[in-house]
């Protein structure tokens, strides 16, 4: 009986799954917590195949300076939760590993820490700069010896991120921006008799106009508003554009401008370049709006209301999409299952089926051809006067604002959830970064 | 029997009633609309007392130049959905009366208009301004003659209205900014350890500092976050100001600065005065923002993100408060009702009755008494810091805010209605405003 007991237990006994380390990385989403959502939920469903999940505090700073959250210590509520609440809730971070050639101190103390931690699984959030951070991580088992699965898992409101359809966060600031959009419109044609004729709203989009095309969707076969729409990838032309504001206040008495932030001149100055530049190099930006209505007021001397929507955009999950918070979830899903089922070095994708009835599917992406790409608008869905979109534009963006997705509210306000972000105690030396 | 019904059809002749006039003025709101749809329903109840409702289409212009809008043209559910539909659906002005010894002519025109189409009632939904023009025309009774009840149905975003309790359309932008800042703050926190330190979000108010005020409500015992309001009502005090940033910058990591587009230097001068001017003398605002954001950035060295919300937040009826939406009906419900009681040359107003539970009643206040006043915030509505609110002030708006009221969607976009706006046919000569 004793010796039976003791076989029995042995049987039993497995090497304790390993660890997996989650980042959020790069500007924050209103989705984006969906995912870490998603990604925690199912990796507890699965805890003989995945230990527990370590979130990074601050996105990879906290591996490299092993500040890590035990998330095992925040209840299935709060972790549910996640899935309505914005932002990054461990934290995000602007910073991007070099190659392993120019900074392999910085890959060695990664590997320390995983070791320490037992950490097998590696997912990263983030857009393309962190697809590229992740892409290098997922080279540590080949290069370094040490075995990591990297898997990314997209976020980013700029959509372009390649081979995957649309990225989680695009789909509620699209619908934060085409809901505003109309909303504002509707106030300017109710001024515009005797006070505002154009009303101006600066949205988010370096490179790639996105975000802007969101705001033609305002105006529809219901509801058709006049709306200028500036890309950033049209050489902005200011007699062209005045001359297209003046014609649409003329017939209709009014009209709404959307100016991606990106917008440039000719010779590449953004409209709103202000000389700062964020640690990836990139500029910062800010006041195209500004410049675009005084514009406005001196050439065509209409009155003008101007916004600059920020990080209101993308922190807006009171009115995120449905479809953006289903897909945010379901990438965080993939990355567990396809981690489980031994993936490195990919990125889970959404992969669209049909537009109408609207479906999709989950798809799989190597990290080799995401890293460092970008995805920008097809040129096709710019419609030729380059102020608006096209058809086939349209129904590429209908489905992604589609649906609401409230979150609950208390004493007038939403319920957004703030986790504990309990620390796991450090068992390494401090690491300077 | 011929006799007997011949009697009979006398006793049921009556006159007919007098129709209404309704215009919408100045700024318009979330809910004004509301308001419409509250007046519009109830005199179509009553339809003894008052006959057709007739929009002024651009507000009080629409009178002076008989274009008047028949709103019996539109069905019943297009004139329901007004109550979800944001801006003025007849169309607003920016337009005052002078006083009747300096214009008599606009005046007597008013009059011709109103013999004319048989109006002999006259609904006015504004803001303080509106009050002084809709107590102008109360008085063509006893000063010309012609027997009209002029009502004022409250409305401004900035609750600047004396003796009701708050404004319709105040409630909603309240709410978004509460929101919005909330969102926004969440953002910040997530990106403050490596990036943005310091969220500038500049709201309406030019000289009373209500909305900036509902920006602190974003932060509660639920979910704390470190805001620092400036309102209007306090002299702008650089060294102070950032001394506050920057402790709490130091403490949390990051803050948010919600800026009053009212908030001025000592010596009276806007930060973000542009020289601008509308039809009511009103210097036109905005850049308090980017001043306050690059002021941070200059002396503190932390990364900021500014937002403008401008019209975005007056707008925001797919977040509106539903305390806002309902007073806003009540109050074009309540007007009728006080017209069919004989009244004259007065404002419903929202009474408080108790703050937990929240209870309101309609009440009534002489429009001798509100033309002209401004209410300000109390100065114990204000923190003694000068940068937050009071626990007073807290439970005034907490009611405010509360509930949610959301418009229906079509292919993820609020389904708001436009009406036919049938006008009237014209009986009168032209007239030259």
């Amino acid at each position: 009986m004793a010796v039976k007991k003791k076989a029995k237990v042995k049987a039993k006994k497995k090497p304790a799954p390993m660890n997996a380390f989650y980042a959020q990385s790069g500007g924050v989403t209103a989705v984006i917590n969906a995912s870490a959502c998603g990604l925690i939920e199912t990796a507890r469903k699965n805890k003989t195949k995945i230990g527990k999940v370590y979130a990074g505090r601050n996105g990879i700073i906290g591996a490299l300076t092993e500040d890590l959250i035990d998330t095992s210590k925040d209840s299935a509520a709060s972790i549910k939760a996640l899935r309505h609440t914005p932002s990054g809730a461990f934290g995000s971070c602007r910073f991007k590993l070099k190659s392993l050639e120019d900074n392999q101190r910085e890959y060695e103390r990664l590997i320390e820490v995983f070791k320490a931690h037992n950490i097998g699984y590696f997912f990263y959030n983030g857009g393309g700069d962190s697809a590229d951070t992740c892409h290098k991580v997922s080279q540590l088992s080949e290069k370094m010896g040490y075995p990591i699965q990297a898997i990314h898992v997209p976020k980013t409101v700029d959509n372009d991120l390649p081979i995957t359809d649309n990225c989680p966060g695009f789909g509620s600031v699209a619908k934060y921006i085409a809901v505003s959009t109309r909303e504002a419109s509707f106030d300017v044609a109710s001024m515009c008799k005797t006070s505002t004729k154009v009303f101006v709203l600066e949205v988010m989009g370096r490179h790639a106009g996105w975000i802007a095309a969101a705001g033609a969707m305002a105006s529809d076969e219901d509801c058709e508003i006049p709306i200028v729409v500036l890309f950033p990838e049209v050489e902005f032309d200011q007699k062209k554009f005045l001359a297209r504001v003046d014609q649409l206040v003329k017939k209709h008495g009014y009209c709404s401008v959307v100016v991606s932030e990106g917008v440039h001149w000719p010779d590449g100055r953004f409209l709103a370049e202000t000389g700062l530049k964020d640690a990836f190099g990139h500029s910062q930006l800010g006041g195209a709006a500004p410049v675009v209505a005084q514009m406005i007021q001196k050439e065509l001397g209409h009155k003008y209301h101007w916004a600059v929507a920020d990080y209101l955009q993308r922190a807006a999950r009171h009115i995120a999409s449905k479809t953006d918070v289903d897909q945010a979830y379901a990438m965080g899903k993939a990355a567990v299952q396809f981690a489980i089922k031994g993936h490195n070095a990919i990125m889970p994708t959404i992969d669209r089926i049909s537009n109408s009835p609207y479906k999709w599917k989950v798809g799989m992406a190597p990290l080799s051809k995401v890293a460092n790409v970008e995805k920008m608008m097809p040129s096709n869905f710019i419609s030729k006067d380059g102020f608006g979109i096209t058809k086939r534009c349209r129904e590429y963006l209908a489905p992604l604002i589609k649906g609401e997705d409230y979150p609950p509210y208390k004493n007038g306000l939403p319920k957004y959830v703030t986790l504990k972000n309990v620390a796991v105690p450090k068992k390494l030396k401090k690491f300077e970064i």
